[in-house]
């Protein structure tokens, strides 16, 4: 089960990490206990169809103790100091393993994905807000409290607007370059032009999100491609800090907001190509995620699977 | 020997890492093979008082081969391609060691400094530029090409002014914080007030360096020490991105500018604490150096010790 700050996205994963069954979520704008029943919900429709599933992992947006699997803060979802393990065992009555949904989408990509064989890589899970995934040594880095990797929160503008949500900063990377930023600039450019397809949706009455304009932009609207590659250039910025301060071999781009694919990553390339150090911005790779949207998800049943056989795939 | 962008500093330290005899070189401003012979003329001179001297430990602002100790890039030095460590182990006729000049400070606070103990912890040197060290585990991080923790070039501000020397970047850190920046500010602001303390001394003809606001700043000069806050409110922008992004027990300022000490740590604390994501930013120390401007070189001389001795003090 991977939550998002919007969405959960749960799966029936099987020891060759197939997907045999998929279940879906919206889980915004939920208090605590009407959560807690929402996700309970979700995973016993998933058993319901695979009787014989050993094990729940989640990756949930926040900062959890490995050692107890409680969350001590959430940002994206209301979390904050409930012991998410216990909790979560006492209601499935099953194994439940749990970590931050970034640190399980980077396990993925590390032990199946993109950045296989990497000893040194990052990850950007762009959703709702962003999550980040570092890989220093071929290990999943935590930070001195497990509240590393908070990679959407680099400070990409110390004038931009305040961080959304909890964050107390200014400029973060997630303020221009998440799925809720990229919504908020889409709204912004369709009131500017209201005869682009973007401003014909507003007028329509539609919401006005990242996936929107991600796939009016497909479908060729200038202004969602100019607002996509606005926040690639931003995304770019990002990465010359990171590029230059850690020399990874590659950085994968995941989540939901990663659908955008080249019309993000070419700006945030050139951006990277032009203003980062030698030889790091030579040497790393921009990937997309090679489980896309589903590493979370994938990570979070490699946590369970973990829990109950002998590990298929070696770290 | 720890080499600069402007200065070698070099000593005899024995194993106890007792420093018995300094050397300094100006090195700015010369060519290649200038700054070699500079440099085995500093080694000379402490050799000749100290016959016994058995291994040179060098630290150098470049970008080193672990393997070879070969310099790929300097941006400080004339030392790019340079095969650093057989050149002057055939110059000097005795064991040689190199790494970035950062890394071996980091090693020197990691192995008997401030962070001494420490798994995770940043340090950034603050000098003619600002060079960065980081430890992940306990161990001192190079990137996935040696050329990881150039943490003086994380972006604080994408439409700052370039970044001087060969980085291609804009408002990188070294553009606000690093000696030089403090000087080039300090020269702007002497100029605006001429009667300050930094006005009368640029009137009288003085250069006005890092090291000169930093002394007219502790003798009270109120210009100066707004010109050391800018710095160091800068410096927290840098260490909202670095604290938020890897949760760090601790970050070492070290390097000659880090003689400022509170005039810049104090605003640069400030801006971590109103804009840091919790908990790091409630969890990180934030030290001066144990070794203050001279943990370059006590960390060469460590890499020297390695080669000669079973190391006396464990990592």
């Amino acid at each position: 089960m991977d939550a998002g700050g919007t969405k959960l996205l749960g799966g029936v994963v099987d020891a060759d990490l197939v997907v045999h069954h998929r279940v879906h979520r919206r889980i915004h704008g939920l208090d605590q206990a009407e959560l807690v029943e929402k996700i309970v919900d979700a995973v016993e429709e998933a058993r319901s169809a695979a009787p014989d599933v050993a094990a729940v992992g989640f990756g949930i947006p926040a900062l959890v103790r490995p050692e107890t699997g409680s969350v001590m803060v959430s940002n994206h979802l209301p979390l904050d100091r409930v012991p998410f393990r216990a909790l979560m065992s006492e209601r499935l009555d099953m194994p439940v393993a749990v970590d931050n949904d970034t640190n399980v989408a980077m396990l993925a990509e590390h032990r199946a994905g993109a950045a296989r064989g990497a000893e040194d890589a990052l990850m950007l899970t762009l959703g709702t807000g962003i999550g980040g995934g570092l890989l220093f040594g071929g290990e999943v880095y935590r930070g001195s409290a497990g509240a590393g990797a908070e990679l959407g929160h680099i400070v990409v503008d110390p004038n931009g607007p305040e961080c959304p949500g909890d964050c107390p900063g200014r400029g973060c990377l997630e303020a221009f370059a998440s799925g809720n930023a990229i919504g908020r600039a889409g709204e912004e450019a369709a009131r500017r032009s209201p005869d682009s397809a973007l401003g014909k949706a507003l007028a329509q009455g539609r919401e006005v999100s990242g996936a929107l304009v991600t796939e009016l932009a497909h479908d060729g609207d200038e202004l969602a491609i100019e607002v996509l590659a606005e926040a690639g250039r931003w995304l770019g910025v990002g990465l010359v800090t990171l590029v230059n301060a850690l020399n990874p071999e590659l950085v994968v781009i995941g989540g939901g907001a990663s659908a955008a694919g080249e019309l993000m990553l070419a700006p945030a390339r050139e951006v990277l190509s032009e203003r980062g150090l030698p030889p790091n911005r030579e040497l790393v790779k921009l990937v997309t995620a090679h489980f896309g949207g589903e590493a979370g998800m994938i990570g979070a049943a490699l946590l369970a699977l973990d829990l109950t056989a002998p590990r298929k795939v070696p770290e």
